[in-house]
């Protein structure tokens, strides 16, 4: 099969949060079109089922795959947790995660091999953080710590709020008592919380975040398979946005965190997929 | 057509908030056999759109005819804002939701005519509570606020926590500063969060959970069409429960706040409906 290195990358997440991978993809990646498809009649994923994550992400590729696109980032923990090794199996194309990025960035970054993780309870119940950080280093000690009302906060707008601060006292001072030195924060709206996150951990910390990440593995994944973009047609193709629910809701999100209007968010009906 | 009254009463929710108002029908009205679905794939509604809301209504009660019920309960009050009206010229069988029987009592309870309720985003947006309250006597002033973390708090186990107090203080004080003397509880996880609620609102302030006051309604509506069940074939027909997502997380808290022992709960599809 030849794949059309011009063609978009598609990015999906349960909802708005997989904005912030999109965004670092924008800044890091700018030949490449994205088509972003976001499930937000269906978001949560982190309080769901392997079983319903797993179905979810491959209606998803299925309607990816319509919009022509010739590599898939999975822009959300839970989905990478859960749905990215059997989907990898199914594609034909290449497809990356959130996670293998960061545990990555978090192996080279700790210096006394006690690396914290936060994230949704799925996310964080399938261990699938130690289980790279333990392949990477198998001395490295793995402390996860599900963090739920962290997504409310960041979509109440509490992101500088002293009830936010308690809260994030009460989930990561235990992670701090057991001497972590980097954090994964392993939730793609945690990064929106970081000033809190940071006041509470301390500058000793390093943070890590998979966004960042991600786009630097999906650069080198392109350029190693020679799928890289020439940036031909990237002015005449805007970035696409697709969601499953309240597509004017979403365009406020985007604009208030993309570094450009976003002027076309379409709704489709994933269910049919 | 004639309907069967020792068939069974459907009852539905986003997920597992319902069961307070499973329990209320459980309590009240002994001899009627239930069937309860809780959306657990796609929960939560409260912040989605009446258009998808509306989907989701119609799939599920699709499934609820296909079990044979003789009437529904609509027990999530952001279907009830959302979809209620819409589905009820569609049905040949009695449908009621939460919303009503609440404004009702709160209609009845307010002595200085000023009347707080809290909801979902969606139920609050909706203005529904607002307009029945209004029908029933247009001198009512009624305030709403959205409390979108309350569920997360709910469901989160921090019931009595001073954040869940924090939280709770700074939702419900602009509502007593405008001198409410009765709130509506319209999102069924809030009476879990009654007694944080009461010790921010104070003793004079009087909480109306639509739960009960529905069950009553049920009660008095199968009444009237003479479709009240004589009790004959309960004993053998177990409370049966129906999710989309994770059937054992469910059963968990059904049995935590249930009467007695939840053993049959089974998982379906209900995309395909």
């Amino acid at each position: 099969m030849t794949i059309d290195r011009e063609a978009p990358v598609g990015v999906f997440d349960s909802g708005i949060g997989g904005l912030t991978v999109a965004r670092e993809i924008m800044r890091n990646l700018p030949s490449e079109k994205i088509v972003y498809f976001g499930d937000t009649a269906r978001v949560p994923y982190g309080n769901k089922s392997q079983e319903t994550v797993l179905r979810y992400s491959r209606q998803i590729i299925r309607f990816l795959r319509e919009q022509n696109v010739k590599a898939i980032v999975v822009a959300c923990n839970t989905a990478s947790a859960f749905a990215l090794d059997e989907v990898k199996d199914e594609l034909d194309i290449p497809i990356i995660g959130v996670i293998e990025a960061g545990a990555r960035v978090a192996a080279e970054m700790t210096r006394n091999k006690t690396v914290g993780v936060i994230g949704t309870e799925g996310t964080i119940g399938s261990g699938i953080h130690a289980a790279f950080l333990k392949k990477l280093d198998p001395s490295i000690r793995v402390i996860g710590k599900a963090c739920p009302l962290f997504v409310s906060l960041a979509e109440e707008g509490w992101l500088h709020d002293p009830v936010t601060t308690e809260v994030t006292r009460r989930y990561l001072e235990p992670l701090k008592e057991q001497g972590i030195d980097t954090l994964i924060l392993g939730c793609t709206h945690y990064p929106l919380l970081r000033s809190t996150i940071r006041e509470v951990v301390g500058e000793d910390v390093c943070l890590v975040n998979p966004a960042y990440e991600t786009a630097l593995e999906l650069r080198q994944l392109l350029a190693d398979k020679e799928m890289a973009s020439t940036g031909k047609g990237r002015e005449e193709f805007p970035y696409r946005f697709f969601v499953s629910d309240l597509a004017e809701k979403f365009t406020v999100f985007a604009n208030s965190i993309l570094p450009y209007d976003v002027t076309m968010t379409k709704k489709i009906d994933i269910e049919k997929y």
